[in-house]
């Protein structure tokens, strides 16, 4: 959708506003500032490297923050909407004020991992490069072997075993550029030695590979500028679009678990070469890769049998982060780089979930949050910096178009956004001839069949009293009491010539869908005793949650009836969860003990969850109102 | 050669003697004792396996220990010349007491790793295994992993950290034979994972890798017991018989070390498959393999470049003791295997004279010994517990039939014993019509032809006063002043109708090649003030060593003018420290140590060598003697 927003900016000193209108085409609040002519500076370069073009976004929407912007400008800021404005895509009418740091505006933040204290998250990725100048050993007297020469000139700086596949290139190096080597270590271990000075080549890549779809970043591991960003449906899809099926596919057969495997190596082989290829950098120079991912697929791609994740009590064979030379996976594209898979907590509570944690900081929280990542399996974390609790709600493919008639994935020509007075008006992802719903449509939809007394509060359609419809909303209603459907779109408004509508049995899987994660969110304040008041934010993250409409969700009870500035999208966040992994060996660490710390609830095995579960299934709270499938 | 050899046994108390005569064709002196009708106990039925059978051979010549004689009774006895009889092969005429152990006859050694005092070298190979009965997780709320729960049941006894390739085994082995796992470890490190209790079955395997030849063990990690023996000849050398044209073949050409590399890897892959077969165990279960080789076979198998080990100063590329999981090498007949490469001491100083120094206890002398190697590439090492040097002779291929005229490997057909009277007498290997002349008969023709006068002290074939030989010799001395030769066996008595003859060249050949080995040790007696009478012992070892008739070797002046009964032969000592260093971590531990202790003595670059190399040329020491060339 091509899309126009009004940014206003205030100026701090004065409250003189200027205003600009833009394309929302990715246009960042920097280029806003420059087409209202207002003067903020951006000294890296716009590459998110400095706290130069530091802004507050006083009101209106804004993205989720980048891995700069926590960076530069650390967790509490991000919270309190600042943002670096070169970072920072406009989506959303918006007020802005520039708020450059006042003592170090345009520092140059990070460099060779001195930042100064005003940066919230230093870098520390645990690699580091040494360029020493050795030589190879002249005399035949002196037992000594290259090894030993190069090891002589590092002193106490790594540990001294070299793996093999460094061995093997020691002898080449040592003898080009007179004796000038560059050294790579990964936790003091060395992982690389090259001839020359590299020095100023030191790359990364962050990945969360999730049931749908896989993304990942190549970062700049000394200053953590994000050089490249890649991403694709999950090529593993074809062999079963949600993770039970996933599991059930390779369950018990080790050929088929390989074939899986294959795929998301290939997969991520391919990123790795594609993002570097982009950001012109070498794949030998990547040194540390952070995978993010639910437990099926992490096991997947380790090649671990899953067949025990996929049966009660779907334990995981490994929970334990763990760390591996892209060689034993094997990685070949990037050859040198050590790969850290983020810790598990639950057969169903994965690497994502625990990077999700570390981005928004729940760990730490004073007060109550809660995170939600809505997919075919949600995650719902509830807790602060006292207790932590997960749960997983298998949600099933609904939210994602799966098992709905007229179901898709929010693509051109999904029905993303529903109204409904006298007649439904629906918003469609390219502004195209719609052709069917995705999952942040059927949201709205429902919501709005809701209030306009379509559906009631157990999500049965109406079969009586339709004379107090709008004539419109009437005549779309149409099938028998037993098979009785609700046309959103008539046939010759549709991309496809055929009426888009959604069915009683549709809004049936809706509700089993939004009621498991719901379920989840319920129980998980029943066990640890917080009531809705008691509940400071809720993070929705995910790819699907940027969406979704909020009130809608509210609306139909997916979400609990928190006040909607309550409720926070903060993007993907176990993406960004493994970009701090990989800028950060304490982060790192910090996942491990959060995945210790949190505590997984079983909702199957609680005798109250049936109950919970049935309630929640309704789109009304109503104690008397029990739902009939 | 099928011969009969008298033993004589002993008795202890009463002095009376008992005798047998037997077949030299792998008797026993267990056997021989049978033969004679006196008893001596086999508590561990001929294994090795206890000190029951305990002999004193107080005369005759017997094989160097076997790696059960060292375990079982330790270097002191061995050194006394005690042996395990059902060990002990017989190859003299010899006198045998038996003197099993007092107190503890037949006890069962070395089980479980809780071997007596009596047993001077406790087994502690690093391998252990560890039986547990673990569960898979039965309970959802309870968070915890396949993996956890084993490692639970194992307490501290092993490092939490699990490989990759032992992930993978894990969720199928945790749930046959109700949880029962064996859990292997090498030195705390899990090295594989298996259902059932397999304790009883923990092996590895010895191998040292020669220019000429290969040979290894499978021995049992428990009792020490040597299960199967294989070997055969350096599939490499096709690309180069000696040690230089070996680096020459790879120097500078990636795709020739990998086929360098492939040969030497498939050989050992075919070995391990080959002894595991032999002895009936699983390759699976071979948990340690420790490799003895010179430099560049070392470097070659691990795929480093030797190219630089082939250019002065001749340094290699890596020193350290190395431990490699078998998958990264690849061996893949041992998939579990932990491989470790005993340490290096310079470019022609490799592992193998470090495990020899390990098996021959030099280390440890009281006083002066001196270690030789005899190849084509000469190793000495003299030393004592004070001080260790070592240096490296590059004697060519004369001694091993190389660049002689009629020179043969030591096979069938070869002459490898030459007695001069009034005519020539050979003694041919196989007792068959003669083909060639072997090392070993190059040495005792060479030594013979000296004393008959046929050689001056310069190695110059007599060209004037014939009349004083024999006839028979004087007529073998056959061609021109120029173009003298020897004529060892006439062509009617040859297997190839041929004369076999020795020429002037042939002899120059020998006193280059025994010249330069001779020149190693007489350099090290000048760097360490050590004449000859300071000379405790010289340890022959090295296949080559085995055949050699030593009063010959002194003559020629190829070894130092000791006593005979100073110079030992004490067998294939490479192997034998690679199979201690198998058997013992503590001296894995040790040839590190030694690595770094011994002193490395280059010949080439000391301004004294040549006038040394040239007078270690002549047959005869006579200062007033110069060979010319």
């Amino acid at each position: 959708m091509s899309q126009e927003f009004s940014v206003t900016f205030v100026d701090d000193a004065t409250g003189r506003e200027r205003r600009a209108v833009i394309g929302s085409a990715d246009s960042s609040i920097l280029d806003a500032a420059r087409a209202a002519g207002v003067d903020i500076a951006a000294t890296c370069g716009e590459r998110g490297r400095c706290r130069s073009c530091r802004v507050k976004v006083l009101n209106g929407h804004i993205p989720p923050a980048t891995v700069q912007d926590s960076i530069q400008l650390g967790h509490d800021e991000v919270h309190e909407r600042f943002r670096l404005a070169c970072q920072t895509r406009v989506i959303d009418d918006c007020t802005i004020m520039a708020m450059p740091p006042k003592a170090e505006s345009g520092h140059q933040l990070l460099a060779a991992g001195a930042g100064p204290a005003a940066s919230a998250a230093t870098i520390d990725s645990g690699v580091e490069k040494h360029v020493v100048r050795a030589r190879a050993p002249v005399e035949e007297h002196h037992q000594s072997s290259d090894i030993e020469e190069i090891l002589g000139e590092l002193g106490n700086r790594v540990d001294p075993e070299v793996p093999l596949a460094v061995v093997r290139k020691v002898p080449s190096a040592l003898r080009k550029h007179r004796g000038t080597l560059t050294v790579t270590a990964f936790d003091r271990r060395i992982i690389d030695i090259e001839a020359g000075d590299t020095s100023e080549h030191m790359y990364g890549m962050a990945f969360d590979i999730g049931t749908t779809s896989i993304v990942g970043s190549l970062v700049d591991l000394e200053t953590g500028e994000q050089l490249a960003a890649v991403g694709s449906v999950n090529p593993q899809a074809v062999y079963g679009g949600d993770l039970m099926s996933r599991i059930a596919y390779a369950q018990f057969d080790e050929r088929k678990l390989t074939t899986l495997r294959a795929r998301a190596l290939t997969s991520i082989n391919d990123f790795i070469k594609e993002a570097c290829g982009e950001a012109g950098v070498s794949p030998s120079h990547v040194y540390k890769i952070v995978f993010a991912g639910n437990t099926c697929m992490h096991h997947v791609f380790l090649g671990v049998d899953v067949s025990y994740v996929g049966l009660a009590p779907y334990a995981p064979v490994v929970r334990e982060s763990l760390v591996i030379p892209a060689g034993e996976l094997p990685l070949k594209s990037a050859p040198n780089a050590m790969v850290c898979f983020l810790p598990i907590v639950a057969g169903f509570v994965g690497a994502d979930t625990v990077a999700a944690m570390l981005a928004t900081r729940i760990f730490e929280s004073d007060g109550v949050r809660v995170l939600v990542d809505i997919g075919t399996n949600g995650e719902v974390v509830m807790g602060s910096k006292d207790r932590l609790m997960a749960c997983s709600a298998p949600a099933g493919p609904a939210l994602e178009g799966g098992q709905i008639k007229h179901g898709m994935r929010g693509a051109v020509g999904a029905i993303e956004r529903v109204d409904l007075d006298d007649d439904v008006h629906c918003g469609v992802i390219g502004d195209t001839a719609p052709i069917g719903i995705c999952g942040s449509g059927l949201i709205d939809a429902v919501a709005k069949m809701l209030d306009a007394g379509v559906l009631n509060g157990m999500g049965r359609m109406r079969n009586t009293g339709l004379h107090t419809l709008p004539q419109a909303l009437r005549d779309r209603l149409v099938g028998s009491k037993e098979d009785r459907a609700f046309v959103l779109v008539w046939g010759e408004h549709a991309g496809t010539n055929d009426d888009i509508s959604l069915t009683q049995l549709d809004v049936r899987q809706f509700q089993l869908a939004k009621g498991a994660i719901f379920a989840g969110i319920l129980m998980l304040q029943e066990v640890m005793d917080v009531p809705d008041e008691r509940i400071d934010e809720l993070l929705l993250c995910g790819g699907f949650g940027n969406y979704i409409n909020i009130e809608s969700a509210v609306r139909v009870r997916l979400l609990p009836a928190l006040p909607v500035e309550k409720i926070t999208y903060v993007g993907n966040a176990a993406h960004l969860g493994a970009q701090i992994a990989l800028l950060s060996e304490t982060e790192r660490q910090r996942a491990g003990e959060i995945a210790k710390r949190v505590e997984h609830v079983a909702l199957a095995t609680r005798t109250e969850f049936q109950a919970i579960f049935v309630n929640a299934m309704n789109l009304e709270e109503d104690e008397s109102l029990v739902v009939s499938l």
